[in-house]
């Protein structure tokens, strides 16, 4: 094979598994290559990645040398992502009483989550955390997809324990969004006790389901390293948690004149907000 | 840039969104180059894909041109994948009585579920879908891989109407797994009628959750040209569905010596098995 098609191959193996660390030696077998010439292989696919701002590529000395893919997303794909989410949800016909919001269809769409779980990605990357924790069911796509970005198992929180998931641990929390009640499992199997979890959803008002998981995670001894979600309602200002990382804010809904406010987080950017 | 990196890009581009269609001019003003030397690089970068099973590249001509990647997965890795899954459910801790088997570690990691999601996506990349469909809770992460790998939006019916979901359309059926009547929603707005769907899944014993979404798709008049599960029951032999197509059967579960038969489809490559 030509240095071509190899880099076009590293970069293709790597990129469709991020943070996955391969070996030299895989790519020497794959190419019946040496390891100096994959070694410049690599640097070659490194420079294309960060020029074009598609990502990066890490690599490990030593015995346990290897190189991985780590994921980025460029801030004109930021911008595209956020432009077109704001668009999307300004339309008044999502409007569903009681200032709710149907969002099934964007929080369904693979390209939109992806993208998404692209900007989580690059926000939790340095967490070191074990597992990325949702709760069923619309945030499982983009806490799925962030979960592939940063190649750790995801973790769902159900809010009935079902039978298929063995004996569980359940607490209830106060949910503001239905202003009641509700009741929370997560599998005894799930998790291992001491790890570190990031905790991603679609959409947070007070925050009462992400107290919620954070409180299921502390009966497992499991601390929660960041949190984000994709559109974190502006009111009530005062969130039932503390640290969270939001793409957009959902202003006032109004019924009346079928009018949404939305935008983008403006500190977005800044480390520590989360 | 140089050709190398050119088709690094391409294929990085390319892959990171399957069956999107983007134009070569997409590519020019990128790279800044003649569309005859973008023409040479997506003629090397399907090369290479081709000649190492990571893909391929689809090229259109006329006004409408452009180029799309389509998934693909190497004989190899589907064998890795799915002997990595037996060797897993085998594992008699997994029974949970009652014939159920804790699955949720496997459905909800991301390196399987993605390359389960590429066997389906071969598999209907030909039908022509415009939905892929499946029920919450566990089979959201394989279909919304699926989803990803065809370009097609996924809809997730629920077991109990949501006030986010609007107004929705709701069928009884019965499931065999729990031996009683079970309910499953459809939001109105989710589909447009007299569209085809794929459906999805993670697992099938009889086949009525299966049949619950195709009753329910029917009431928009949506038709299902394919379904697809990652584990299918070899008990009951009478499946109240006709064509499915399972990666793997479940055979016997023997709770007393905590033995589970689980072996690959033997017509997985079978055309027309579905």
């Amino acid at each position: 094979m030509k240095r071509t098609e190899r880099v076009g191959a590293i970069v293709r193996i790597l990129s469709g598994q991020p943070n996955r660390i391969y070996s030299l030696n895989y790519f020497c077998r794959l190419f019946n290559a040496a390891k100096s010439t994959v070694s410049e292989d690599v640097s070659a696919a490194k420079n294309l990645l960060i020029q074009l701002e598609l990502g990066n590529i890490e690599t490990f000395a030593g015995a346990k040398g290897g190189i991985r893919f780590i994921p980025s997303i460029s801030a004109a794909n930021e911008e595209n992502l956020l432009g077109e989410l704001c668009k999307k949800l300004r339309d008044g016909s999502r409007i569903l009483g009681g200032g709710f919001l149907y969002t099934s269809d964007l929080m369904f769409d693979s390209h939109i989550v992806g993208t998404a779980a692209e900007m989580f990605a690059k926000k939790f990357q340095e967490c070191n955390a074990d597992y990325v924790v949702t709760i069923e069911t619309k945030g499982i796509p983009v806490a799925l997809m962030t979960a592939h970005m940063l190649n750790l198992p995801l973790v769902v929180v159900r809010r009935e324990s079902r039978i298929s998931e063995g004996s569980t641990v359940s607490i209830n929390y106060f949910s503001g969004s239905t202003d009641r009640i509700q009741r929370l499992s997560l599998a005894k199997r799930a998790v291992e006790p001491g790890k570190k979890a990031v905790i991603i959803d679609d959409f947070m008002r007070a925050g009462g389901s992400i107290k919620g998981i954070s409180d299921v995670l502390s009966e497992f001894d499991i601390r929660v390293v960041g949190t984000g979600v994709v559109i974190a309602a502006v009111e009530p200002r005062k969130k039932v948690i503390g640290d969270y990382y939001p793409l957009l804010y959902l202003g006032e809904v109004d019924e009346q004149n079928k009018t949404i406010e939305v935008f983008e987080n403006p500190n977005r950017d800044t480390i520590g907000n989360n």
